[in-house]
Protein backbone atom coordinates (compact mmCIF):
# COMPACT_ATOMS: atom_id res chain seq x y z
CA UNK A 1 0.00 0.00 0.00
CA UNK A 2 1.01 3.34 -0.22
CA UNK A 3 -0.16 4.73 3.39
CA UNK A 4 -1.02 8.04 1.91
CA UNK A 5 -4.13 7.56 4.27
CA UNK A 6 -1.46 8.05 7.04
CA UNK A 7 -2.17 11.78 6.68
CA UNK A 8 -4.79 12.07 4.11
CA UNK A 9 -7.84 14.48 4.39
CA UNK A 10 -10.44 11.26 4.31
CA UNK A 11 -13.57 12.80 5.09
CA UNK A 12 -15.72 11.50 8.50
CA UNK A 13 -18.47 9.49 8.21
CA UNK A 14 -21.34 10.77 9.12
CA UNK A 15 -19.35 13.62 11.03
CA UNK A 16 -18.94 15.57 8.20
CA UNK A 17 -15.63 17.17 9.23
CA UNK A 18 -13.47 19.38 7.17
CA UNK A 19 -10.57 18.45 6.45
CA UNK A 20 -7.56 20.90 7.58
CA UNK A 21 -6.84 21.69 4.23
CA UNK A 22 -10.25 22.71 3.44
CA UNK A 23 -10.75 24.54 6.98
CA UNK A 24 -7.41 26.83 5.91
CA UNK A 25 -8.76 27.23 2.24
CA UNK A 26 -11.96 28.71 3.63
CA UNK A 27 -10.03 31.34 5.68
CA UNK A 28 -11.10 35.02 5.28
CA UNK A 29 -8.72 37.29 4.03
CA UNK A 30 -8.29 39.61 7.21
CA UNK A 31 -7.29 36.06 8.60
CA UNK A 32 -3.58 36.61 6.95
CA UNK A 33 -1.46 39.02 7.56
CA UNK A 34 1.60 39.41 5.75
CA UNK A 35 5.16 39.32 7.11
CA UNK A 36 6.60 42.61 7.71
CA UNK A 37 9.45 42.95 5.22
CA UNK A 38 11.73 44.93 8.28
CA UNK A 39 11.65 42.17 10.56
CA UNK A 40 11.95 38.99 7.68
CA UNK A 41 15.66 37.30 6.80
CA UNK A 42 16.38 35.51 3.44
CA UNK A 43 19.41 33.17 3.98
CA UNK A 44 20.36 31.89 0.79
CA UNK A 45 21.57 28.28 0.67
CA UNK A 46 23.02 27.13 -2.74
CA UNK A 47 19.57 25.03 -2.77
CA UNK A 48 17.42 27.83 -2.20
CA UNK A 49 16.02 30.21 0.70
CA UNK A 50 15.44 30.08 4.11
CA UNK A 51 12.73 33.00 5.22
CA UNK A 52 12.92 33.34 8.95
CA UNK A 53 10.07 35.86 10.62
CA UNK A 54 12.01 38.09 13.75
CA UNK A 55 10.59 38.19 16.87
CA UNK A 56 11.26 41.54 18.02
CA UNK A 57 8.67 41.82 20.60
CA UNK A 58 10.72 38.96 22.63
CA UNK A 59 14.21 39.75 22.19
CA UNK A 60 14.69 43.44 21.41
CA UNK A 61 18.29 43.55 21.51
CA UNK A 62 19.34 40.28 20.09
CA UNK A 63 16.66 40.95 16.95
CA UNK A 64 18.20 44.92 16.45
CA UNK A 65 21.90 43.36 16.96
CA UNK A 66 20.73 40.61 14.64
CA UNK A 67 19.69 43.10 12.01
CA UNK A 68 23.18 45.02 12.30
CA UNK A 69 24.99 41.90 11.68
CA UNK A 70 22.56 41.10 8.41
CA UNK A 71 22.91 44.66 7.38
CA UNK A 72 26.91 44.82 7.51
CA UNK A 73 26.80 41.25 5.36
CA UNK A 74 28.23 39.49 8.50
CA UNK A 75 26.87 35.80 7.20
CA UNK A 76 27.69 36.33 3.40
CA UNK A 77 30.00 33.42 3.21
CA UNK A 78 29.79 31.78 6.39
CA UNK A 79 27.98 28.70 6.31
CA UNK A 80 25.76 25.74 8.39
CA UNK A 81 28.62 24.15 10.30
CA UNK A 82 27.15 21.92 12.55
CA UNK A 83 23.45 19.53 12.33
CA UNK A 84 22.74 17.20 15.63
CA UNK A 85 20.06 15.11 14.51
CA UNK A 86 17.22 15.25 16.61
CA UNK A 87 18.45 18.66 18.18
CA UNK A 88 19.49 21.73 15.67
CA UNK A 89 21.30 23.03 12.68
CA UNK A 90 23.59 26.09 13.51
CA UNK A 91 25.48 28.70 11.23
CA UNK A 92 27.38 31.55 11.28
CA UNK A 93 31.50 31.93 11.33
CA UNK A 94 32.63 28.41 12.48
CA UNK A 95 35.96 30.66 13.31
CA UNK A 96 34.28 32.75 15.24
CA UNK A 97 35.86 31.41 18.65
CA UNK A 98 39.21 31.99 16.81
CA UNK A 99 40.52 35.56 17.25
CA UNK A 100 43.07 35.31 14.52
CA UNK A 101 40.32 34.17 12.09
CA UNK A 102 37.21 35.32 13.32
CA UNK A 103 35.21 37.49 11.28
CA UNK A 104 34.89 41.21 11.64
CA UNK A 105 31.70 42.07 13.92
CA UNK A 106 31.44 45.31 12.23
CA UNK A 107 29.35 48.09 14.26
CA UNK A 108 27.38 44.86 16.11
CA UNK A 109 27.67 44.42 20.25
CA UNK A 110 29.54 41.07 21.07
CA UNK A 111 27.66 41.05 24.55
CA UNK A 112 24.13 41.62 25.45
CA UNK A 113 21.86 41.28 28.27
CA UNK A 114 19.71 38.07 28.31
CA UNK A 115 16.47 37.61 26.77
CA UNK A 116 15.34 34.50 27.38
CA UNK A 117 12.27 34.75 28.88
CA UNK A 118 9.76 38.85 29.16
CA UNK A 119 7.03 40.06 31.39
CA UNK A 120 3.49 39.53 29.35
CA UNK A 121 1.03 42.09 29.30
CA UNK A 122 -2.20 43.14 27.48
CA UNK A 123 -0.15 44.34 24.33
CA UNK A 124 0.36 40.95 23.10
CA UNK A 125 -2.07 38.44 22.03
CA UNK A 126 -1.95 34.75 23.13
CA UNK A 127 -4.24 31.92 22.29
CA UNK A 128 -4.26 28.86 24.65
CA UNK A 129 -4.10 25.60 24.10
CA UNK A 130 -6.41 23.16 25.71
CA UNK A 131 -4.16 20.04 26.97
CA UNK A 132 -1.58 21.26 28.55
CA UNK A 133 1.85 20.99 28.74
CA UNK A 134 4.83 18.84 30.10
CA UNK A 135 7.23 22.09 30.69
CA UNK A 136 4.97 25.18 30.90
CA UNK A 137 1.76 25.21 32.91
CA UNK A 138 0.22 27.68 30.24
CA UNK A 139 0.83 26.95 25.86
CA UNK A 140 -0.42 28.44 23.05
CA UNK A 141 -0.15 30.71 19.88
CA UNK A 142 1.03 34.90 20.55
CA UNK A 143 1.56 36.62 16.80
CA UNK A 144 1.93 33.21 15.10
CA UNK A 145 4.87 32.17 17.71
CA UNK A 146 4.51 29.04 19.63
CA UNK A 147 4.53 31.01 23.43
CA UNK A 148 4.52 29.31 26.80
CA UNK A 149 3.76 31.47 29.92
CA UNK A 150 3.85 31.20 33.97
CA UNK A 151 1.01 33.12 35.44
CA UNK A 152 2.50 33.09 39.05
CA UNK A 153 5.75 35.02 37.11
CA UNK A 154 4.01 36.73 34.51
CA UNK A 155 6.80 35.72 32.05
CA UNK A 156 6.72 34.48 28.79
CA UNK A 157 9.19 32.63 26.23
CA UNK A 158 8.97 31.03 22.80
CA UNK A 159 8.99 27.54 23.03
CA UNK A 160 11.56 25.35 21.37
CA UNK A 161 9.58 23.87 18.21
CA UNK A 162 10.15 22.57 14.87
CA UNK A 163 11.63 26.14 13.33
CA UNK A 164 12.33 28.06 16.57
CA UNK A 165 15.56 29.99 15.59
CA UNK A 166 17.65 30.94 18.83
CA UNK A 167 21.12 32.63 19.62
CA UNK A 168 23.66 30.25 20.58
CA UNK A 169 25.89 30.97 23.29
CA UNK A 170 28.79 30.37 25.96
CA UNK A 171 28.25 29.59 28.70
CA UNK A 172 28.51 33.51 29.76
CA UNK A 173 24.76 33.85 29.62
CA UNK A 174 25.93 37.80 28.05
CA UNK A 175 27.73 35.76 25.44
CA UNK A 176 24.84 35.63 22.74
CA UNK A 177 24.66 38.32 19.91
CA UNK A 178 23.30 36.62 17.38
CA UNK A 179 25.82 35.81 14.93
CA UNK A 180 25.99 32.39 15.55
CA UNK A 181 22.14 30.93 15.46
CA UNK A 182 20.44 27.39 15.45
CA UNK A 183 17.12 26.23 14.07
CA UNK A 184 15.50 23.40 15.54
CA UNK A 185 15.09 20.66 14.14
CA UNK A 186 13.62 17.81 16.64
CA UNK A 187 13.44 17.63 20.44
CA UNK A 188 14.66 21.21 21.72
CA UNK A 189 12.16 22.01 24.45
CA UNK A 190 14.97 21.33 26.93
CA UNK A 191 16.52 24.59 26.40
CA UNK A 192 13.32 26.89 27.02
CA UNK A 193 14.14 29.95 28.50
CA UNK A 194 17.38 29.17 28.59
CA UNK A 195 18.43 30.90 25.09
CA UNK A 196 17.06 34.28 23.18
CA UNK A 197 14.56 33.07 20.48
CA UNK A 198 15.21 35.82 17.79
CA UNK A 199 12.73 33.94 15.65
CA UNK A 200 10.94 31.24 13.27
CA UNK A 201 11.43 29.33 10.08
CA UNK A 202 8.29 30.39 7.59
CA UNK A 203 9.66 28.59 4.66
CA UNK A 204 12.29 26.49 4.17
CA UNK A 205 13.01 23.95 6.63
CA UNK A 206 13.54 21.16 4.56
CA UNK A 207 17.11 23.30 3.51
CA UNK A 208 18.37 22.64 7.35
CA UNK A 209 16.32 19.10 8.04
CA UNK A 210 17.51 17.60 5.36
CA UNK A 211 21.18 18.37 5.66
CA UNK A 212 23.52 15.63 6.41
CA UNK A 213 24.20 15.44 10.31
CA UNK A 214 27.35 15.39 12.41
CA UNK A 215 28.69 13.01 14.39
CA UNK A 216 26.33 13.11 17.86
CA UNK A 217 29.81 12.63 19.71
CA UNK A 218 30.90 16.20 18.24
CA UNK A 219 27.52 17.17 19.04
CA UNK A 220 27.02 17.21 15.45
CA UNK A 221 29.50 20.06 14.29
CA UNK A 222 31.07 18.75 11.28
CA UNK A 223 34.56 16.84 10.98
CA UNK A 224 35.86 18.45 7.80
CA UNK A 225 34.87 21.53 6.49
CA UNK A 226 34.23 20.26 3.07
CA UNK A 227 30.94 18.98 4.74
CA UNK A 228 29.57 22.24 5.90
CA UNK A 229 26.74 23.99 4.07
CA UNK A 230 27.89 27.48 2.76
CA UNK A 231 25.59 30.92 3.28
CA UNK A 232 26.19 32.85 0.13
CA UNK A 233 24.01 35.96 1.56
CA UNK A 234 21.50 36.73 4.28
CA UNK A 235 19.58 39.89 3.57
CA UNK A 236 16.93 41.69 5.43
CA UNK A 237 13.73 41.59 2.86
CA UNK A 238 13.09 45.34 3.16
CA UNK A 239 16.52 45.73 1.91
CA UNK A 240 15.92 42.93 -1.08
CA UNK A 241 13.91 44.76 -4.38
CA UNK A 242 9.91 44.15 -4.32
CA UNK A 243 10.28 41.82 -6.99
CA UNK A 244 13.11 39.38 -5.62
CA UNK A 245 10.74 39.04 -2.34
CA UNK A 246 8.57 35.86 -1.37
CA UNK A 247 5.27 37.81 -0.06
CA UNK A 248 4.74 34.86 2.61
CA UNK A 249 1.21 35.33 4.69
CA UNK A 250 1.11 33.57 8.12
CA UNK A 251 -2.59 32.71 9.43
CA UNK A 252 -3.32 34.37 12.68
CA UNK A 253 -3.22 32.38 15.58
CA UNK A 254 -5.85 34.84 17.32
CA UNK A 255 -8.27 34.25 13.62
CA UNK A 256 -11.46 31.91 14.37
CA UNK A 257 -10.02 29.97 11.65
CA UNK A 258 -6.89 29.04 13.69
CA UNK A 259 -9.34 27.98 16.24
CA UNK A 260 -11.14 25.31 14.17
CA UNK A 261 -7.98 24.30 13.13
CA UNK A 262 -7.23 23.29 16.69
CA UNK A 263 -9.87 21.87 17.26
CA UNK A 264 -9.95 19.65 14.42
CA UNK A 265 -6.10 18.58 15.04
CA UNK A 266 -7.71 17.57 18.34
CA UNK A 267 -10.47 15.80 17.47
CA UNK A 268 -9.82 14.02 13.89
CA UNK A 269 -12.91 13.02 12.68
CA UNK A 270 -11.43 11.37 9.52
CA UNK A 271 -12.06 7.94 8.75
CA UNK A 272 -8.41 6.61 9.06
CA UNK A 273 -8.80 8.11 12.68
CA UNK A 274 -10.12 4.89 14.97
CA UNK A 275 -9.03 6.04 18.09
CA UNK A 276 -8.91 10.64 17.43
CA UNK A 277 -5.68 11.64 19.63
CA UNK A 278 -8.10 14.19 21.49
CA UNK A 279 -5.20 16.68 22.82
CA UNK A 280 -2.92 18.45 21.14
CA UNK A 281 0.81 19.34 21.83
CA UNK A 282 2.15 22.89 21.43
CA UNK A 283 5.00 21.85 18.91
CA UNK A 284 2.20 19.35 17.33
CA UNK A 285 0.59 22.54 15.19
CA UNK A 286 2.58 24.20 12.44
CA UNK A 287 0.87 27.51 11.86
CA UNK A 288 -0.12 27.48 8.31
CA UNK A 289 1.41 30.09 5.71
CA UNK A 290 0.95 30.86 1.86
CA UNK A 291 1.88 33.24 -0.74
CA UNK A 292 -0.23 35.96 -0.67
CA UNK A 293 -3.01 35.40 -3.57
CA UNK A 294 -2.13 39.04 -4.98
CA UNK A 295 1.25 37.73 -5.70
CA UNK A 296 0.96 34.46 -6.53
CA UNK A 297 1.03 33.13 -9.77
CA UNK B 1 31.17 31.58 19.13
CA UNK B 2 31.02 27.66 18.30
CA UNK B 3 28.31 27.53 20.42
CA UNK B 4 29.27 24.18 21.43
CA UNK B 5 28.29 24.41 25.17
CA UNK B 6 24.46 24.59 23.45
CA UNK B 7 24.60 21.02 25.60
CA UNK B 8 28.25 20.66 26.16
CA UNK B 9 28.20 18.33 29.47
CA UNK B 10 29.65 21.57 31.24
CA UNK B 11 29.87 20.29 34.83
CA UNK B 12 27.65 22.32 37.97
CA UNK B 13 29.60 25.20 39.96
CA UNK B 14 29.73 23.21 43.78
CA UNK B 15 26.94 20.89 42.97
CA UNK B 16 28.93 18.95 41.27
CA UNK B 17 26.43 16.87 39.00
CA UNK B 18 27.99 14.56 36.81
CA UNK B 19 27.32 14.89 33.20
CA UNK B 20 24.45 12.31 30.98
CA UNK B 21 27.70 11.35 29.36
CA UNK B 22 29.59 10.25 32.90
CA UNK B 23 26.22 8.46 34.20
CA UNK B 24 26.06 6.45 30.73
CA UNK B 25 29.88 5.54 31.08
CA UNK B 26 29.04 4.20 34.96
CA UNK B 27 26.81 2.05 34.07
CA UNK B 28 27.72 -1.52 35.08
CA UNK B 29 27.44 -4.18 32.73
CA UNK B 30 24.42 -5.70 34.12
CA UNK B 31 22.58 -2.67 33.53
CA UNK B 32 22.96 -3.06 29.71
CA UNK B 33 21.06 -5.79 26.80
CA UNK B 34 21.90 -7.22 23.99
CA UNK B 35 19.94 -6.75 21.09
CA UNK B 36 17.92 -10.23 20.50
CA UNK B 37 18.92 -11.42 16.96
CA UNK B 38 15.40 -13.17 16.13
CA UNK B 39 13.90 -9.40 17.00
CA UNK B 40 16.34 -7.12 15.30
CA UNK B 41 16.36 -5.95 11.34
CA UNK B 42 19.28 -4.76 9.14
CA UNK B 43 17.81 -2.51 6.69
CA UNK B 44 21.08 -1.68 4.51
CA UNK B 45 20.90 1.62 2.34
CA UNK B 46 23.20 2.54 0.28
CA UNK B 47 24.98 5.21 2.36
CA UNK B 48 24.68 2.63 5.46
CA UNK B 49 22.51 0.46 7.78
CA UNK B 50 19.56 1.19 9.92
CA UNK B 51 18.92 -1.27 12.80
CA UNK B 52 15.60 -1.74 13.50
CA UNK B 53 14.55 -3.50 17.17
CA UNK B 54 11.40 -5.26 16.89
CA UNK B 55 8.42 -5.12 19.22
CA UNK B 56 6.91 -8.38 19.34
CA UNK B 57 5.24 -7.93 22.97
CA UNK B 58 3.22 -4.69 21.37
CA UNK B 59 1.97 -5.98 17.74
CA UNK B 60 2.96 -10.20 17.53
CA UNK B 61 0.89 -10.53 14.72
CA UNK B 62 2.25 -7.55 12.86
CA UNK B 63 5.85 -8.73 13.69
CA UNK B 64 5.67 -11.92 12.61
CA UNK B 65 4.06 -11.10 9.54
CA UNK B 66 7.00 -8.44 8.83
CA UNK B 67 9.58 -11.10 9.74
CA UNK B 68 8.04 -13.11 7.02
CA UNK B 69 8.46 -10.90 4.56
CA UNK B 70 12.18 -9.89 5.27
CA UNK B 71 13.31 -14.15 5.21
CA UNK B 72 11.53 -14.02 1.94
CA UNK B 73 13.73 -10.17 0.98
CA UNK B 74 10.49 -8.62 0.08
CA UNK B 75 12.24 -5.52 0.92
CA UNK B 76 15.28 -5.78 -1.42
CA UNK B 77 15.16 -3.57 -3.90
CA UNK B 78 12.70 -2.02 -2.42
CA UNK B 79 12.73 2.26 -1.78
CA UNK B 80 12.32 5.11 1.10
CA UNK B 81 9.43 6.66 -1.87
CA UNK B 82 8.12 9.38 0.75
CA UNK B 83 9.92 11.65 3.60
CA UNK B 84 7.47 14.08 4.31
CA UNK B 85 9.19 16.78 6.91
CA UNK B 86 8.71 16.68 10.70
CA UNK B 87 6.68 13.77 10.24
CA UNK B 88 7.54 10.38 8.56
CA UNK B 89 10.17 8.78 6.06
CA UNK B 90 8.41 5.58 4.55
CA UNK B 91 9.54 2.79 2.42
CA UNK B 92 8.54 -0.47 0.71
CA UNK B 93 7.34 -1.29 -2.62
CA UNK B 94 6.17 1.69 -4.51
CA UNK B 95 3.87 0.21 -6.72
CA UNK B 96 1.94 -2.12 -3.80
CA UNK B 97 -1.39 0.02 -4.24
CA UNK B 98 -1.18 -1.13 -8.39
CA UNK B 99 -1.85 -4.91 -8.52
CA UNK B 100 -0.05 -5.38 -12.42
CA UNK B 101 3.11 -4.15 -10.89
CA UNK B 102 3.00 -4.52 -6.64
CA UNK B 103 5.63 -6.68 -5.26
CA UNK B 104 4.37 -10.60 -4.61
CA UNK B 105 4.24 -10.64 -0.73
CA UNK B 106 4.77 -14.28 -0.85
CA UNK B 107 3.00 -16.73 2.20
CA UNK B 108 2.89 -13.54 3.97
CA UNK B 109 -0.61 -12.17 5.02
CA UNK B 110 -2.30 -9.41 3.38
CA UNK B 111 -4.13 -8.12 6.38
CA UNK B 112 -3.70 -8.24 10.17
CA UNK B 113 -6.22 -7.54 13.24
CA UNK B 114 -5.02 -4.26 14.55
CA UNK B 115 -2.84 -4.18 17.08
CA UNK B 116 -2.63 -0.78 18.19
CA UNK B 117 -2.44 -0.62 22.04
CA UNK B 118 -2.66 -3.62 24.01
CA UNK B 119 -3.45 -4.99 27.80
CA UNK B 120 -0.86 -4.05 30.32
CA UNK B 121 -0.05 -6.92 32.41
CA UNK B 122 2.55 -7.47 35.62
CA UNK B 123 5.05 -9.25 33.18
CA UNK B 124 5.63 -5.73 31.63
CA UNK B 125 8.64 -2.91 33.36
CA UNK B 126 7.41 0.31 33.40
CA UNK B 127 9.60 2.99 34.65
CA UNK B 128 6.91 6.00 34.57
CA UNK B 129 8.31 9.58 34.13
CA UNK B 130 7.37 11.83 36.67
CA UNK B 131 6.20 15.16 34.64
CA UNK B 132 2.95 13.92 32.85
CA UNK B 133 2.05 14.08 28.79
CA UNK B 134 -0.19 16.21 26.69
CA UNK B 135 -1.49 12.90 25.12
CA UNK B 136 -2.13 10.36 27.98
CA UNK B 137 -2.15 10.11 31.48
CA UNK B 138 0.72 7.86 32.15
CA UNK B 139 3.83 8.00 30.57
CA UNK B 140 7.17 5.92 30.89
CA UNK B 141 9.66 3.13 29.44
CA UNK B 142 8.93 -0.21 29.02
CA UNK B 143 11.34 -2.57 27.87
CA UNK B 144 13.34 0.33 26.04
CA UNK B 145 10.39 1.82 24.47
CA UNK B 146 8.88 4.84 25.16
CA UNK B 147 4.90 3.63 26.15
CA UNK B 148 2.12 5.24 27.44
CA UNK B 149 -0.86 3.95 29.15
CA UNK B 150 -4.52 4.50 30.60
CA UNK B 151 -5.25 3.07 33.92
CA UNK B 152 -8.51 3.48 33.42
CA UNK B 153 -8.75 0.96 30.38
CA UNK B 154 -5.52 -0.68 31.54
CA UNK B 155 -3.71 -0.42 27.88
CA UNK B 156 -0.81 0.48 26.88
CA UNK B 157 0.48 1.27 23.22
CA UNK B 158 4.23 2.38 22.21
CA UNK B 159 4.41 6.46 21.31
CA UNK B 160 5.05 7.69 18.40
CA UNK B 161 8.50 9.56 19.25
CA UNK B 162 11.84 9.80 17.45
CA UNK B 163 12.96 6.57 15.68
CA UNK B 164 9.59 4.46 16.29
CA UNK B 165 8.78 2.28 14.00
CA UNK B 166 4.95 1.72 12.54
CA UNK B 167 3.03 -0.22 10.06
CA UNK B 168 1.35 1.84 7.15
CA UNK B 169 -2.23 1.06 6.37
CA UNK B 170 -5.43 2.55 4.64
CA UNK B 171 -8.32 3.37 6.50
CA UNK B 172 -9.38 -0.25 6.53
CA UNK B 173 -7.45 -0.81 9.85
CA UNK B 174 -7.07 -4.45 9.34
CA UNK B 175 -5.03 -3.37 5.62
CA UNK B 176 -1.47 -3.05 7.24
CA UNK B 177 0.51 -6.16 7.00
CA UNK B 178 4.37 -4.96 7.41
CA UNK B 179 4.99 -4.61 3.85
CA UNK B 180 5.11 -0.46 4.01
CA UNK B 181 6.67 0.84 7.37
CA UNK B 182 7.92 4.19 8.31
CA UNK B 183 10.24 5.43 10.92
CA UNK B 184 8.54 9.14 13.01
CA UNK B 185 11.47 11.81 11.92
CA UNK B 186 9.51 14.89 13.47
CA UNK B 187 6.06 15.26 15.50
CA UNK B 188 3.51 12.71 15.51
CA UNK B 189 1.85 11.43 18.61
CA UNK B 190 -1.14 12.55 17.42
CA UNK B 191 -1.18 9.55 15.13
CA UNK B 192 -0.82 7.55 18.85
CA UNK B 193 -2.69 4.26 18.84
CA UNK B 194 -3.88 4.55 15.92
CA UNK B 195 -1.00 2.35 13.65
CA UNK B 196 0.36 -0.58 15.12
CA UNK B 197 4.24 0.18 16.13
CA UNK B 198 6.22 -2.73 15.05
CA UNK B 199 9.46 -1.49 16.69
CA UNK B 200 12.36 1.39 17.01
CA UNK B 201 15.19 2.45 15.21
CA UNK B 202 18.02 1.69 17.53
CA UNK B 203 20.90 2.88 14.90
CA UNK B 204 20.98 4.42 11.83
CA UNK B 205 18.32 7.42 12.18
CA UNK B 206 20.69 10.02 10.23
CA UNK B 207 20.17 7.60 6.82
CA UNK B 208 16.57 8.07 7.22
CA UNK B 209 15.86 11.77 9.06
CA UNK B 210 18.36 13.15 6.43
CA UNK B 211 16.79 12.38 3.62
CA UNK B 212 15.47 15.05 0.98
CA UNK B 213 11.70 16.10 1.48
CA UNK B 214 9.26 15.14 -0.50
CA UNK B 215 6.47 17.76 -1.45
CA UNK B 216 3.95 18.28 1.91
CA UNK B 217 1.04 18.92 -0.90
CA UNK B 218 2.01 15.05 -1.67
CA UNK B 219 2.71 14.33 1.71
CA UNK B 220 6.13 13.70 1.22
CA UNK B 221 5.65 11.04 -1.67
CA UNK B 222 8.46 11.70 -3.99
CA UNK B 223 7.25 12.93 -7.41
CA UNK B 224 9.84 11.29 -9.43
CA UNK B 225 11.36 7.65 -8.86
CA UNK B 226 14.57 9.04 -9.39
CA UNK B 227 14.02 10.76 -6.05
CA UNK B 228 13.71 7.63 -4.00
CA UNK B 229 16.37 5.63 -1.59
CA UNK B 230 17.08 2.21 -2.76
CA UNK B 231 16.98 -0.33 -0.16
CA UNK B 232 19.74 -2.66 -0.88
CA UNK B 233 18.16 -5.45 1.52
CA UNK B 234 16.63 -6.18 4.88
CA UNK B 235 17.64 -8.95 6.64
CA UNK B 236 17.13 -10.49 10.45
CA UNK B 237 20.41 -10.20 12.66
CA UNK B 238 19.78 -13.90 13.32
CA UNK B 239 19.91 -14.88 9.80
CA UNK B 240 23.39 -12.81 9.17
CA UNK B 241 26.49 -14.70 9.85
CA UNK B 242 28.02 -13.01 13.28
CA UNK B 243 30.84 -11.48 11.66
CA UNK B 244 28.51 -9.38 9.74
CA UNK B 245 26.10 -8.60 12.71
CA UNK B 246 26.13 -4.92 14.94
CA UNK B 247 26.52 -6.06 18.55
CA UNK B 248 24.38 -3.48 20.05
CA UNK B 249 22.99 -2.81 23.39
CA UNK B 250 21.03 -0.72 24.72
CA UNK B 251 20.46 0.73 28.32
CA UNK B 252 17.66 -1.61 30.27
CA UNK B 253 15.51 0.79 30.84
CA UNK B 254 13.98 -0.28 34.88
CA UNK B 255 18.19 0.43 35.49
CA UNK B 256 19.53 2.87 38.47
CA UNK B 257 21.73 4.27 35.80
CA UNK B 258 18.46 4.74 33.67
CA UNK B 259 17.06 6.87 36.69
CA UNK B 260 19.95 8.32 37.11
CA UNK B 261 19.56 9.78 33.41
CA UNK B 262 15.82 11.04 33.66
CA UNK B 263 16.91 13.11 36.83
CA UNK B 264 20.44 14.27 35.61
CA UNK B 265 17.74 15.11 32.27
CA UNK B 266 14.75 17.19 34.31
CA UNK B 267 17.64 19.03 36.44
CA UNK B 268 20.38 20.05 34.35
CA UNK B 269 22.89 21.26 37.01
CA UNK B 270 25.59 22.12 34.11
CA UNK B 271 26.50 25.42 34.41
CA UNK B 272 24.98 26.40 31.08
CA UNK B 273 21.50 26.01 32.44
CA UNK B 274 20.84 29.01 34.09
CA UNK B 275 17.04 28.31 34.48
CA UNK B 276 16.70 24.37 34.01
CA UNK B 277 13.82 22.36 32.55
CA UNK B 278 12.59 20.41 35.78
CA UNK B 279 10.65 18.56 33.53
CA UNK B 280 10.80 15.83 30.44
CA UNK B 281 8.94 15.08 28.24
CA UNK B 282 8.47 11.35 26.80
CA UNK B 283 9.92 12.08 23.54
CA UNK B 284 12.57 14.08 25.24
CA UNK B 285 14.74 11.12 25.82
CA UNK B 286 16.79 9.14 23.90
CA UNK B 287 17.48 5.63 25.87
CA UNK B 288 21.56 4.78 25.53
CA UNK B 289 22.94 2.39 23.22
CA UNK B 290 26.74 1.42 22.25
CA UNK B 291 28.65 -1.30 20.82
CA UNK B 292 28.84 -4.80 23.25
CA UNK B 293 32.74 -3.99 24.54
CA UNK B 294 33.30 -7.75 24.18
CA UNK B 295 32.98 -7.02 20.28
CA UNK B 296 34.48 -3.00 20.70
CA UNK B 297 37.79 -2.53 18.61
Amino acid sequence: MLGLSLTAGVHADGKDTPSIASIVKAAKPSEWRSLDPANTLYMDLPDGRVVIELAPWWSPAHVANLKTLVREHYFDRTSVYRVQDNFVAQWGDPDSDNPKKAKSMGTAKTHLPPEYDRAYDASMTFTPLPDGDVYASQVGFSHGFPTARDPKTHRTWIAHCYGTVGVARDVDPTSGNGNTLYAVIGEARRIDHNLAVAGRVIQGMPLLSSLPRGDDANIGVYAKPSQRTPILRVRLAADVPVAQREHLQVLRTDSPTFARIVDAKRHRHDAFYRDPPGHLSLCGLEVPTRVDPAFAH
